[in-house]
């Protein structure tokens, strides 16, 4: 029996302070767990070797303020003068065909995604502390003492809106956070769903 | 750092119609997952070797009804006059102890089990197919025609109120199922609590 798998897709945001790991979690999750990562638009020009629809959706200005007119942006933002945002259609497009969509993003941009999106299941990445936040951000070598500090205040700030989300994971030991992560993946693919019918209807 | 692990345990339960293999689940789940098998209450007399409080609590007739009475029972029934029950009591010690609590009954004691803790996370164990159930039954070779006839009756009766689970999990492979199960378990225990003041303080 197809155990039930033509049911809708799950939308789960991965996010969390800068510095407790999104990057090489989502990385690990791609590789073990059956989820499509979702595919941002930009009005910034593509890459050499980057293609349209796979790395990015490549669209005009005039383009991406149009579909900020037509609320089709889950979240979005200017990143030096690029816009960039997450597609709603797309996503949707992709739930609709029972695949699990992973997308990783701030924490700003996670509130705004489950504001546009209430099905969105949102997991919070924390650090095991922040003495081990502020050594991981020290360990990148590229900022003062003083930016240092002043992410370690944004990480508290960003912390203190866990309540807004679904899950928490501690990203103390890599594998173990990455085994939560999936578990978490795994486990909302088995909730009941609203409409059992469709169930129930392969045993009658 | 503790992973916030004195949190409230939760209170798990497997079920499921006769024939989904519950009993060999939960056996696999008590050896890879950290939780504890829910003790039974029960009229009976100790058999040889069994421990009054790990493997049952054996009570006298009044004290099982004076157990009635007080609501202290989640669920209850005779079988061939000896009652059987769940303790809230115990379960709930448990609990605030931050253990996961593990039980494994019938449909209808399920829902009762919820009802009256409504905290209580319920996973029905569905089997792949009517005609695999049906070959399950007869494979036992204990019962006629006509009992596996009204057994799959009764099954499908119980699947019907699949829309009252949290969660379901078909059990076609037993390590597929397995490990479902123990990620609904895992990702449970990385739920965002009501009360999130005691995580953001760690990092306070």
């Amino acid at each position: 029996m197809a155990k039930h798998r033509a049911q809708r897709g799950n939308l789960f945001v991965i996010s969390g302070p800068s510095g407790t790991g999104k990057g090489t979690i989502c990385k690990e999750i791609l590789n073990i767990c059956d989820l499509k990562l979702s595919v941002s638009m930009t009005t910034r020009n593509p890459r050499e070797g980057e293609q349209n629809g796979r790395d990015y959706f490549f669209v005009t200005k005039e383009q991406f303020e149009e579909n900020i007119a037509n609320g089709n942006l889950l979240e979005y933002a200017n990143v030096y003068g690029n816009m960039y945002g997450t597609p709603k259609d797309a996503v949707i497009r992709q739930l609709e065909r029972g695949k699990n969509v992973l997308l990783e993003i701030d924490v700003q941009g996670a509130l705004k995604v489950k504001k546009a999106m209430d099905e969105a299941i949102l997991i919070f990445l924390l650090p095991p502390s922040m003495e081990i936040l502020r050594e991981r951000l020290s360990g990148r070598g590229t900022d003062s003492e003083e930016a240092i500090e002043r992410r370690s205040q944004e990480a508290l700030n960003e912390i203190r809106l866990l309540g807004e989300y679904d899950y928490y994971v501690v990203n103390d030991d890599l594998t173990e956070a990455v085994s939560e992560v999936s578990a978490i993946i795994l486990a909302e693919g088995r909730k009941v769903p609203d409409k059992v019918k469709p169930i129930i209807r392969e045993y009658e």
